[in-house]
């Protein structure tokens, strides 16, 4: 497939371009943690954190949202303003990307439309918080993200602290096995849980450092694969909320949901509320902390892209 | 991927040749609402109903089947009236399109043959009754029509009132989802269900115009996303049976195969059967009227996007 | 996409690279059969066998695998020797191949790694014993082989005596129809069931000669349909062990995995091993004298394939 990057409805940051031009490191952030993730204006200050810890490890940012139509490929300070205080705004996965676009409004883009826009635009590597999976329930529900499909079929490596905890785990990496997608722990063998280090699980793969990722990136595209690769880091362990201290937490939080009939799409927002109720605000200073850590490990993986790539 | 048209086992209809050779508008057809969905003559009967009403607006019909090892884009009335009364005639799916061909059989095509053989002879639109989806019980039997992944990979806009009412509604939404395949409800928020106006659930999407989901579906292309997208539109109120009134009688039929130990492939028929018998035939009324309204979103789409690509 | 072969981590054995050149007719064999699936050294030996069955009927085999970080098409003496008692051998499937690889590691292909090294090499058709599918117990574990949907991408011919019986057969035949693979039974309308002939379920679609099944797969090509066909072939009746013999058996197996708490990725191996006691050997004798048979077919098609191409 031949993309005509002129007929594409982007627009890129000063910043971005230049780097993209000049061959350099880019890392792909995404933008519901600003407009779904956190309140006005710790959204704004904390998406300005992670931008800056990733030039502070020799890469670019490129925050990306679609804006009135147009796909955004780095935010300038003000649009980032914007984005974080706007309403009304789309949450985009792949199947809904083309029609905001279509209809000229704007969006913020969860992590399988972030893939799709970083691979648009020549972007490799694409660091967040936690990827979308399988639903606990799903087994009558049948809702699991289209996060999990993008990494099979879109090239970009992405590094996260792990599926989001209140998923059900052994279900999403069953689910990434069927769909073909490199799972790797870094630096241990145990999988990643998001806020907790060890999901109880081993994880498929297990690479130490930023260069043997970014050697597989590129053998998938030497392969002819299609899809990327998803990179599990764990969060730094002064932050983490151990398992043991977690899981009844959740229990708790996924009880009160039923009794509540709280159901479908609600009862994810419900949980990240109880859970940080539950944990006294911890869940979320560590969610800020694995975004950073992931923030990192992006840059270095960049950084090892460019230079075998060139 | 380039396709030579010229080694593709295509048979134009000198009508649909011409409409494609000048840019004009033309909407894809399916077989096996003739083949296995009405006795003869209605079947043709009905079949020449919907290409007239394509034609009464600004389109050509391109009904699509497989006569003895060739895929016809458009049948003349000698052909359709043969294959209305064909037998041992093949129901095509992905699975089974190719052995048809190299076989030399004829085969009807559902809605995922139906959207890779006009793909394959330059067709954007298809309109259609109602998709493929996920079965009742598909948590224990896994049955999922192959339609939904068709809709993922295969960039055709099909028009049809919904997903099949006897079908799991909030599960074919879900999958949908996961697959990254836009469901766009036509000027309601509403998703239909078929001969009912409203399943009792939202859309993800909503579109007013024909030329918004056109402009929609170029821009799928611009972006390089492979697939289609899903329209529903709802059955006209003269003609709808309301889901009050229709969800008792599917209960009733469902829990009538359950008694008789009608399983797998022989559900669907045994439940479409007892429908038409327990509304006194409306439903099958209305499922005329639904797919003469597809016909006319279909074509309005397949203009508007012959507009917008000269 | 283009693939310039000489960038591709690919070795070939002279037999296999001269075969390739002049056009001639090469069957793709798995290696996990001899690293996984039988001791040494009769792993060692009946890869010999199953080659040198190859050769007798006209084509050349080419056993897959990955050797320090190189897939190698074909296996010379020596390197089949060492594979057969090699330790810490990967298993490889889509997930790891590229990991494998950008390692410099050492890995045994599973069906879906060697359906992507065949491809890769230019290799059309594959016979193995029996491919992974739907596991007893998906509906909650969501456990489902990455072969499926290999099958829905990868353009080669996989002859198979069936998913193994161990396997939810009415289940993978709903995930391989949702993806769009072709089912075919040869020369019976009966599904096989690896060490028996007859699954009690009705194959998808039948196919009486090679050269239909030949036929089958260039019409996918030309269609541009991406994925592959599975050509279940009975085992030959003298060494089937009939189903109602087997059912029992696999029945008071899985009785006795679930007895001893053995769960996941352990119940597999657990099972073959109770299966070859409680059948006092013959399952191994039966698995293979299937995988002579799925050579002696896979090479009649590779021979077809070879005359049609030139
Ligand atoms: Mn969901
Ligand atoms: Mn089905
Ligand atoms: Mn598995």
């Amino acid at each position: 497939m031949t993309l005509r990057t002129s007929d594409l409805p982007l627009t890129f940051a000063p910043e971005v371009s230049s780097a993209l031009a000049r061959g350099g490191a880019v890392v792909a952030l995404e933008s519901t943690i600003i407009t779904h993730g956190m309140p006005w204006p710790q959204n704004v200050e904390t998406a300005t954190r992670v931008e800056d810890e990733v030039r502070r490890h020799g890469a670019t940012p490129a925050t990306i949202a679609v804006l009135d139509g147009r796909i955004h490929i780095g935010l300038t300070a003000a649009e980032l303003a914007a984005l974080g205080q706007a309403r009304d705004v789309m949450k985009l996965s792949r199947a809904d990307l083309a029609a905001c676009l279509a209809l000229g409004r704007t969006g913020a883009t969860t992590v399988a439309a972030t893939m799709i826009c970083a691979h648009l635009a020549g972007i490799a590597v694409f660091a967040t918080g936690g990827i979308g999976g399988v639903h606990r329930g799903a087994e009558e529900s049948f809702d699991i993200s289209a996060d999990l499909a993008e990494l099979s079929q879109t090239p970009v490596t992405v590094v996260a602290a792990g599926a989001k905890a209140i998923l059900d785990l052994p279900k999403t990496l069953e689910v990434l096995e069927t769909y073909g997608v490199p799972v790797i722990a870094y630096g241990q063998d145990a999988l990643p849980a998001f806020w907790s280090r060890d999901a109880g699980l081993t994880a498929p793969l297990r690479m130490d450092t930023a260069d043997q990722i970014a050697r597989a990136h590129r053998m998938r595209a030497t392969l002819g694969l299609p899809g990327g690769q998803l990179v599990t880091n764990p969060i730094p362990a002064a932050h983490e909320i151990a398992r043991a201290t977690l899981a009844p937490i959740i229990e708790t939080a996924l009880a009160e949901a039923s009794a509540a009939g709280i159901a479908s799409k609600a009862v994810t927002p419900f949980l990240l509320q109880r859970i940080f109720e539950l944990t006294e605000g911890r869940s979320l200073t560590a969610n800020i902390e694995l975004v950073l850590n992931n923030a990192r490990l992006g840059s270095a993986i960049a950084v090892a892209l460019s230079q075998t790539m060139s």
